[in-house]
């Protein structure tokens, strides 16, 4: 596992955020690919890429009866200044785990799939879980399409520069038809690992999460020759608002609100801003409760925008309601793995988009920081292995046993 | 003059913004610095670059006694998004007051210098008036070489890409003796000619201000899996410290302070920031009442940070005091222009930073909307006609009368 992981240490790498910044299609994302690839292929697996960009690779891809495949797997990409393991850490434990599954003389009675699927952070397009939204549906490929990165390349066409054709994206039923179950392993994203002292977890349930973007527009001019009596500041308003979002979220149980993404235009140091944008990441697992609580900030926006003389709108870029992932599969993964405790996470994965369609479950490895998304996000060596161990006895009980 | 500005029209639009982003060493920069030679070239002025990269043209250059040349110029560098007249509207007036003088058949008995300098808004590399700073040694030439873009070019680099040494960068006082007087013509970026409703003015003092970077440190984290209660959220001490900023100024009469810029790291909708770098600029005409302001911002800003688990750091990036410009130039400028009211401005200007070492005066032009670094601003074409006139007549007096 940790050499694995060493070989694309320093693919990515952000001298100036610290950390990885590997955006979907990006270079690092698909140099990440290219590896994966390569070692799909040293382990005899059948590789292929769909439409939707999702690169899938098969060991006895004609093995079994159709639509029972066990798929695994995670995504390549990152959030600016993100960990090392947050993605790749699943990725290569599949790899790894074929590799205990082969080198034990296993022979699968269905198809196993490794699945590397794009954008899964949303953090060059927005909305996060491309791939799998594509995969399922869950998103109008014509709107995926029209998805622009902070330099104005669409999705569209940062895909055709990369193989795809736009025309193809969206629902692909033979891809998702052939999925009898996924399982993803995943770093931890919080402490529960820690306070439980234990390396592995299976997951129960999926915050629902989503992104609003508010748009709060005054009047531009010059940061010198404008009195402060005369001025319609964006970005004095947003900034009220970012105190809300906390102050909001901070009264409601469970409730996480959170504004890591604000951009005043033009961004000018002598200039007033004539607008700024900021992103609200907002979940609760009550899926009600997050609309109040979206509702709320909306609200208050709304004065403190008029107060400032500005105007706001905010939009959905995406939602995803709470997932609680499928029951049996969940005790399956107990049952193979007595000493992994349970686990809610608060974080959004391909997992909980694949649920609505197959039954879907997640492991997830220690991470000792309990920090992620910030270069502190960390694995142990020890605990990287007791994961690909236990996905290895995932796969073997799933891949072997009758269905 | 429409038509000379009408030539420059396109270059260095920025549709995302609107108006013109054309940061010092940009393509947009440099085009507009050929069409200035090339114009230069048509009306018979020997052009060169110094080696701080301001462009000269000279008209007349030996005619007349060393230390004795009339300047007038400005800068074709602009903020982002800014708008069309803030810098080019001086450098067009300077070569049709040219065409004007010429047609008239004057002959100068002062060489005639048309200098345009880079940098002056700081847009790029972060330290305003560059060009003038360099030339003066009001900056070390090396902090201006170390300067870096957003993108981590520094000056030097930049410079050096487009024919500099970045060796020879700084006080250059054979170039600086050359400057008998310095006369800039500039669009007005407030109301005072609307109110006043006259199409020019001559300025009598230029507003002190400066510019510090204030960076806050938290810690990154996912924005789904970590508690309210477990954060230490730099954008949210950000936002409280925006908000202060503007109380502050607001509490001060004829204080300016502004947060124009502000950068969350690293940036992503589902990441708690691990920091923010905001810039300041603040501006009062007793410089000692802005050193006042600023160090309010700064100790409002350390107990903020310090509310929410966070640490601030402030540096002084630049900081220009309150000029008054010559008395006696300016005396001159309003016998010239008899029908010109005398008018301050807030804005920052490469005259204010000349007058410290040559006498040093500004005209302003009228914009009709009081808006500047703003697609906003405006100059309406019989006003810029009027304006070329004024420069004209003040070039004909001070290249004509004996000194």
């Amino acid at each position: 596992m940790a050499d694995l992981l060493r070989e694309i240490g320093t693919v990515g790498t952000d001298p100036a955020r610290g950390g990885y910044s590997r955006p979907g299609y990006s270079d690092a994302e698909l140099t990440l690919r290219e590896w994966f690839v390569d070692h799909a292929g040293r382990r005899g697996l059948d590789v292929d890429a769909d439409r939707n960009g999702i690169v899938w690779a098969w060991w006895n891809p004609t093995g079994g009866p159709l639509h029972d495949a066990v798929v695994t797997g995670s995504h390549l990409d990152s959030v600016p200044g993100g960990g090392a393991f947050d993605g790749p850490l699943g990725v290569a434990s599949a790899l790894v785990a074929v590799d205990r599954l082969q080198a034990a003389g296993v022979r699968p009675a269905r198809p196993l799939g490794l699945a590397v699927f794009p954008e899964e952070e949303g953090s060059r397009f927005g909305v996060a879980c491309l791939g799998s939204r594509l995969l399922t549906g869950d998103i109008a490929p014509e709107r995926a399409a029209a998805l622009a990165d902070p330099d104005g390349v669409t999705f569209a066409e940062a895909a055709a520069r990369h193989g795809l054709d736009p025309r193809h994206l969206g629902r692909d039923r033979a891809a998702l038809d052939r999925i009898g179950l996924f399982v993803e392993l995943h770093v931890e994203q919080g402490r529960g690992l820690i306070d439980l002292d234990r390396p592995v977890a299976v997951a129960t349930s999926i915050l629902g999460h989503g992104r609003w973007r508010l748009t709060v527009t005054g009047q531009g001019n010059h940061a010198g020759t404008t009195l402060m009596g005369d001025r319609r500041d964006p970005l004095v308003a947003a900034a009220a608002m970012v105190t809300t979002v906390r102050d909001i979220a901070a009264a409601v149980p469970d409730a996480r609100a959170t504004v890591g993404r604000l951009q005043p235009v033009p961004g000018g140091t002598n200039v007033i801003a004539s607008a700024v944008h900021l992103w609200l990441d907002a979940r609760h697992p009550d899926d009600a409760v997050t609309a109040d609580v979206v509702a709320a900030v909306h609200d208050r926006a709304r004065s403190i925008a008029a107060a400032e003389g500005c105007a706001v709108q905010l939009v959905e870029e995406s939602r995803s309601p709470t997932v609680h992932l499928d029951r049996a599969l969940r005790d399956r993964l107990s049952g193979i793995l007595p000493d992994a405790p349970l686990l809610a996470t608060g974080a959004g994965h391909d997992a909980g988009v694949l649920s609505a369609h197959v039954p879907a479950g997640m492991l997830f490895v220690r991470n000792p920081t309990g920090v992620s998304h910030a270069p502190a996000e960390h694995v142990e060596d020890a605990d990287a292995e007791s994961g690909a161990d236990a996905l290895a006895a995932v796969l073997l009980d799933l891949l072997t046993a009758s269905t």
